[in-house]
């Protein structure tokens, strides 16, 4: 039967209309919030977008009756979280932990509802069983907000990168370390007082230690390295070393060479014998003044990502925050929105890669050591041999006369293995020429 | 029936296997020769992304028997555009102009496949109904490449901002304009030197008038208006200025006052008395240092995205070159590919919002007005009347003697529309107390 050449004029509009698309709600803390209220108030321009109405149909909480926000409808307010996922298209989960919220989420795709994310924790720890879950019911698993707040380097690296190969991810993806640091860099403080005074803002928790250790940039890091290169790997993967041991004399020296030190979560693509690997590390280090990490101060977030054909990119902005990471999950219940009402579905994670873990001798930095020695004729030729014996090629190195009749040197290698750095700072340390290593850290390029 | 618990053994693997998407290529310049490179070289790593083979089937070029590089299979050259449009899934319309490129387009998508452009010419021109082509086909045409290189921008704004209201775009998106800024900063050299150079270089063309005189930045502004607000405009909607009257003068007093000058695509979102509407303009202004947008040095391209919940959010990155483009290309034929295989469509043109143009009594901007004065007492007085009697706040001025027995001010003013700007210049104009106007620029915060 031939199709009709224009709509029967007298149809329902209502039969015709695509039916709304149900999101559920599940926290409601300052993320949460942000996202009960532009669902409200701006719910008629998200369904333009979506091509259906998008309706909001419960909020659910531990504590229904406690006062919040005037933003979020009290009406909507559920303690039965089971029910409300039942009933809902998409759900999104921003109650954070790994127990309550696995269960949600693994009961949302059992009733083929797509799930919307912020939780890296979660993800780190489960993101594959959630993974094939999703895969296995055919529904969305998106998390965007989960790494770098509004930034979106999750759908830059899923989706704009498609085509390229990614060789390297490195990025500042913790706030509280950046801003910690900032103060260390700005006001002179020190490491302690630095955390006491994030702390007393709120922006440093008081047990600080999935920050400054480097705990939740490794889970973001593990994140992008599998999206980045095909690649299951878990956060237990990733070399860490936090910023607990960073000195304000660290920040000194690394200002008077003219950088700063931030710390980073860097993944990348290594060649190995048999082809491949990924090497997956957090750690702090020295960055020129000129390079585009440089310059992101407090707690905004910012990552590059190096790829084959289109080079160096850079997405910046804020990394954490109730509105901007709601804006984060809110573009991605708009693509579960759409993919509900249009079909399809976003790429899925994808592990068809399979590299390998990198091993050490694969991982190559180059090294800023800071070195006092006596002030005499020939010290810096035997330091140099010294390097160089350990297989290490020295890039730079400048010397200035301190107070004390020593001098000081500053010493840039070149890239060369993790192995050879260590036996090289090992054999400085008993070289008899040098009075004292003042600090020593990896030192990015700009 | 009930479905088997496991596929039947004996099934021949090819008939379950999705069959390939066809892909056409139409140009083999500098960025189809890379395209071309990629899909045959990285041709099973695209086909994992996609979830079934990506076949290149044809090169579509005007001489099939030129010299090329040999990463182009010579036996996929093909004269006969038309013919090979009629066989592929997935077009890739990379050679330029606005007529034949926009026939094969039409061709392509009458024959339902997918298409990738990165000609901004033919959407500036044509994209309304091609938009509505692709619509009423169920097709996709996707351009991330034709904004800003390799800096997944559209993507951004179309997809990861969906949630969110964007409020505002500002953008680097020359690099020919920025090159020439950029050696006029730091070379020192005036307009007509700075575009010798880049012409020579290959970086301008011969004749630069689309670079120089904003029409390009025009185009991509208009690009980037239309995502952001869900607004039919074009180019011709764009207020446009371009850099021929930038003088060696103007870079150096931006330079002294800590700024550098640069071609701005600023497209906003703007309050009216009747609701909102969109200001849309290309012009040169002054950036303070700690602009982000100020470091973006030669042919690199950054877009900065201001959102009412994502706050503000800066993309980076190479924009032109063979290699960086063919990566947004081919994130987008991956895109368009999976589908073809999966279902499902990226988000539409959508013109739903219809904001109304911004008058110019809307559009408010700063301006830094460089002064040389008579050096008496009272004559900053007079100036900051003068200026106030315009109906602009004067935000700072700064004083300093210049060798000839005169003062040179620079005074900052307040956000204020263009209308009173332009009265206040003019009213300087006439002021007897100044002996030469130095330079007028916009000048955005940091």
């Amino acid at each position: 039967m031939p199709a009709p050449a224009s709509p029967a004029p007298f149809t329902s509009g209502a039969s015709a209309a695509p039916s709304a698309v149900r999101v559920a709600l599940l926290g409601c803390g300052t993320v949460g919030t942000q996202v009960a209220r532009v669902l409200v108030e701006h719910g008629e321009e998200i369904g333009a977008r979506v091509g259906a109405p998008v309706e909001l149909v419960g909020v659910g909480v531990r504590d229904a009756a406690a006062d919040r926000d005037p933003a979020v409808p009290r009406d909507l307010l559920t303690g039965d979280a089971d029910a409300l996922v039942a009933r809902a298209d998409v759900v999104v989960e921003l109650i954070g932990g790994t127990t309550r919220a696995r269960e949600l989420v693994h009961a949302a795709i059992r009733n083929g509802a797509s799930v919307v994310t912020a939780n890296k924790a979660l993800l780190a720890a489960h993101g594959p069983e959630l993974y094939e879950a999703a895969d296995a019911a055919g529904v969305d698993i998106l998390y965007e907000a989960a790494v770098a707040g509004a930034v979106p380097v999750v759908r830059g690296v899923r989706e704009s990168l498609a085509g390229d190969r990614v060789q390297r991810v490195l990025g500042i993806v913790n706030g509280t370390t950046n801003y910690i640091l900032d103060q260390m860099t700005t006001g002179g403080l020190d490491f302690a007082d630095a955390l006491a005074r994030a702390q007393e803002l709120g922006y440093a928790e008081a047990d600080p230690t999935a920050d400054v250790e480097g705990y939740d940039a490794a889970a973001k890091a593990a994140i992008l390295a599998s999206l980045a290169f095909h690649t299951r790997v878990s956060m237990d993967d990733v070399a860490r070393e936090g910023i607990t041991s960073i000195t304000a004399r660290d920040i000194d020296t690394a200002r008077r060479m003219g950088g700063v030190i931030k710390l980073l979560a860097i993944v990348e693509r290594v060649a190995t014998a048999d082809g491949e690997a990924v090497a997956l590390r957090v750690h702090p280090a020295v960055l020129p003044a000129a390079h585009p990490l440089a310059g992101v101060g407090g707690a905004f977030n910012a990552v590059v990502v190096e790829a084959e054909a289109a080079g160096r990119l850079m997405f910046y902005g804020a990394g954490a925050g109730g509105r901007p990471t709601a804006s984060a999950v809110l573009g991605d219940v708009v693509a579960a929105a759409r993919h509900r009402v249009q079909g399809g579905r976003a790429p899925a994670e994808s592990a068809y890669a399979e590299l390998p873990l990198a091993s050490p001798d694969h991982v190559r930095s180059r090294m800023q050591m800071t070195l006092e020695a006596e002030d005499r004729p020939g010290v810096l030729a035997r330091i140099a041999s010294l390097v160089a014996d350990n297989g290490v090629s020295i890039e730079s190195v400048q010397q200035s006369p301190s107070t004390s009749g020593t001098a000081v040197l500053v010493v840039v290698t070149h890239d060369a293995d993790e192995a050879s750095l260590a036996r090289t700072v090992a054999a400085l340390r008993e070289a008899h020429e040098l009075t004292e290593i003042l600090a020593v850290h990896r030192v990015e390029r700009p």
